[in-house]
């Protein structure tokens, strides 16, 4: 088993790779009547006029990107979760068959006033082909090497 | 058969009551294993230490909130979908059985380069009791009443 990433191994600059993912119309409309019951995400032609077919709601995009993170990056290293998220945009429609890949990029990296935790902004970026369909910015906590942390007291 | 809101209908201060939802420990898990499989929102065993017990994943949150958006509020509005999001916070863990109740407040509104529509820039809370849980920052696209479009050649 090899050792989970921590804070100190992220440094601004860095690209992750995670992964591709085709989506299909069965589950764009199973998150629609779930979670965001809007004609243009449930119904194809009722989607026509809006956004030229049946699309997935961006909070849908957003999950499939979170999996993605957590499979190929966060399962592997000592996340602790997000306080929240700086900026979503939602560029594209996503489409039933498109093959969605996923890539974050290393923003910056700051210490926390906790010294057992450090934050990592990423920028977290879905492509379909050469197009980039969505991103979102986010500062990330991950633990710390206990050998690197600063003692308490000093 | 009441008529929708328009772009018209919204101005800055105006407070909609998106009602209110009881979130379960089932549909926590259910989520998670779905879109988000970290330990904190899977494994009340797991989340003890960082979140202090089960809690739901953030995009969850937004998720539930979406649908009380929908159902409360743009499903009897011209909404025409948003481009992405300005900030979400999640301010505190959300547990099984927490009572959350969703409002929104219109920020501001401006008028599209495209005659037929325009933004309305709202604030969303999830509250639970006093207790702000969760916001998002996000500009909607509703349609404007055709009778108050301007002149396309003018």
């Amino acid at each position: 088993m090899s050792e989970l990433l921590h804070y100190e191994d992220f440094q601004a600059g860095q690209i992750y790779d995670l992964g591709t993912y085709r989506i299909t119309a069965e589950e764009i409309i199973d998150y629609a009547r779930e979670f965001d019951p809007q004609p243009q995400h449930l119904d194809a032609n009722a989607a026509k006029d809006l956004l030229g077919g049946l699309a997935a709601s961006g909070w849908h995009l957003c999950a499939l990107a979170m999996r993605m993170i957590v499979d190929g990056l966060f399962n592997r290293a000592t996340s602790m979760g997000a306080p929240g998220v700086d900026e979503v945009q939602w560029r594209r429609p996503v489409r039933s068959g498109d093959l969605l890949r996923m890539e974050t990029e290393v923003l910056d990296t700051r210490e926390s006033s906790k010294p057992d935790r450090g934050f990592v902004r990423f920028r977290f970026l879905m492509w379909r082909g050469e197009e980039r369909v969505m991103f979102f910015l986010c500062s990330v906590m991950f633990g710390r090497r206990a050998s690197r942390r600063p003692a308490a007291s000093s």
